[in-house]
């Protein structure tokens, strides 16, 4: 595709949770759009949403949508995905795709800008955006494992309901209601959607992100492990995952323990490449009690950090607290700034 | 003290969160008492609280009033502890603590019944209950560790707000309704009463229980880190921890993670030896998605062990996820069980 001054862009998923930031998200910035496509499926079709002041009506996502249109940003589930973002490139469309349908795909670019954005410049029509609980920390561990050396991340996770969907927050509003009016609680989506089994959420931890694999893990775990390794280009990095669902509607937090490869390091050296990281505000100062909280992350674009601190029995071990806000930079925000990327860099 | 049928029994603390389960443990497990004695601050005094069928009027907890008491069971904060329990010794008692009061001086035992109960062989008139989410830990590891050795532990918890007492219970539930009804939430206790900052803990992630110290950890992590080395007698053992407080109201969680002096093990090994440990419930099966959770462990005595994996990347290395009451065996039961223990094996 050659340069061009405005691109006509698809959002498919557009009545979404993600999809809904992702319209926002290409008004506020000025994405350079010539021509607007919303697109979902044929029960939300019909709908219409503002976008830069005129009442666009969202279409139903079929083969055909994608006739003209020079980027389409998919957040509509991964079997939409698999069906519809290969007819999208036979269009010429470059496609985005917030799924995990193509992410460990050889030949498909993974990328979190501030990460790996020099992947991008070879793709072959998808690229994968990765899934959010892996950006905000590979966002964090990059400049570490840039100026460092990084050998080892051990990482347990505290998830935000709405990463499951709008239908999640509004069964984690149901139950606290039900909870504090002392009525009892059902639970028909979480931890997940179709699963065999359904545990409250509210006033809960649930130890349990997507479906159990075969080795134990479940798939989210298993996503961040590998996720991790191909973002940051390191086979040989060691990635230890437990992910665990909460009462919380917005931003995920990560209790985050890494190994580098000095040993002469303070909690200072670390602090001051993430004070100067692209992407990250360092919020982390014991004596005020600052660090970031998913309540403070919430609607903001960055990855916050705070309470780095050195293991006092390991020289190169580091605990730090990521948080972000999942719906932004773990899926909407960078959608979109990887399709910024492409347009700067004239990678599309 | 010589043995007795039965004995005089002192709940200092008696209306609080812990002191009622105290009371309440003693009735439900039959221990062998004379006479009680139910003791609070002046503010408490004059309260009545039913004890084996009878009115017991709380009395302030004054030097005086150990006379005649055999055991002092304290949980009335760590002040209390420090100016009282050596008037209670001086007067001829035992006291288990349930403060950090005396927990690390070499010459109180920190005890946590499955794992050290030797240790109280020899106490000189203090013993101390550790901390909640160190009993919880150390329950599960100690087999572990008898079993295939132990040396490396990192935890990251999930943990209860009634940990801070039942005014924080309160605090959760208020700005629970105000986020419901759209109204503003007010902070005023948590992370820490009387500390400088306060946050809301409803449908948000704090990484700070109890103060910070001046190596850039909390008190909460210091207590996991030094009360595990002291109750496992491993001095050697690297422990590094962060801890969480969520919107949770009983109930504390944690994703540890371990390495283990063998790299021979599967995960099946792991659970075969928590599956026989004493005080310890395996619930464990991704297939049936079986898993302990907050909820699920509420008002029970046990530890619950679940999502035992090993390691992809690492041979010695394994998760899990241990979940257990913070104010049953986090405290009140751990207490009570201490008394037992002196009890039955005539160390009092």
């Amino acid at each position: 595709m050659s340069h061009k001054a405005a691109y006509n862009v698809a959002v498919v998923g557009a009545t979404g949770a993600v999809g809904q930031k992702i319209i926002k998200l290409l008004e506020e910035k000025k994405f350079p759009i010539d021509q607007v496509k919303l697109l979902s499926s044929s029960r939300s079709a019909g709908k219409k949403i503002s976008f830069n002041g005129e009442e666009v009506t969202v279409e139903e996502a079929l083969p055909e949508s994608f006739a003209g249109v020079d980027i389409a940003l998919f957040s509509a589930g991964g079997s939409i995905s698999k069906k519809l973002a290969p007819e999208a490139v036979k269009h010429g469309a470059v496609v985005v795709d917030n799924t995990s349908a193509y992410r460990m795909d050889k030949d498909v670019p993974l990328v979190v800008p501030e990460v790996n954005k020099e992947d991008l410049s070879n793709h072959k029509g998808i690229i994968a955006n990765p899934n959010c609980s892996t950006i905000q920390m590979v966002a964090a561990l990059k400049p570490l494992q840039k100026a460092f050396g990084l050998s080892r991340v051990i990482v347990s996770t505290y998830q935000a309901v709405s990463g499951a969907g709008m239908t999640a927050n509004k069964e984690l509003e149901n139950q606290t209601a039900s909870h504090l009016n002392k009525e009892e609680m059902h639970a028909e989506i979480l931890p997940v959607k179709g699963d065999k089994k359904h545990y409250p959420i509210a006033f809960n931890a649930l130890p349990q992100i997507d479906v159990f694999q075969e080795n134990g893990y479940t798939f989210e775990e298993m996503k961040m492990i590998n996720e991790t390794k191909k973002i940051m280009h390191a086979p040989e990095l060691s990635v230890a995952a437990t992910c665990v669902r909460l009462p919380i509607f917005t931003s995920h937090a990560e209790s985050v323990y890494v190994e580098l490869n000095r040993d002469d390091l303070t909690a200072a050296d670390i602090q001051k490449v993430l004070n100067e990281a692209e992407g990250v505000i360092l919020e982390d100062n014991p004596e005020t009690q600052t660090y970031p909280t998913p309540l403070s992350a919430a609607n903001r674009e960055e990855v916050f950090v705070g309470r780095v601190r050195k293991d006092p029995d390991l020289a190169n071990g580091f605990h730090m607290w990521i948080v972000s806000d999942n719906l932004m930079k773990g899926a909407a925000w960078n959608t979109v700034q990887i399709a910024e990327t492409l347009v700067e860099n004239k990678w599309l």
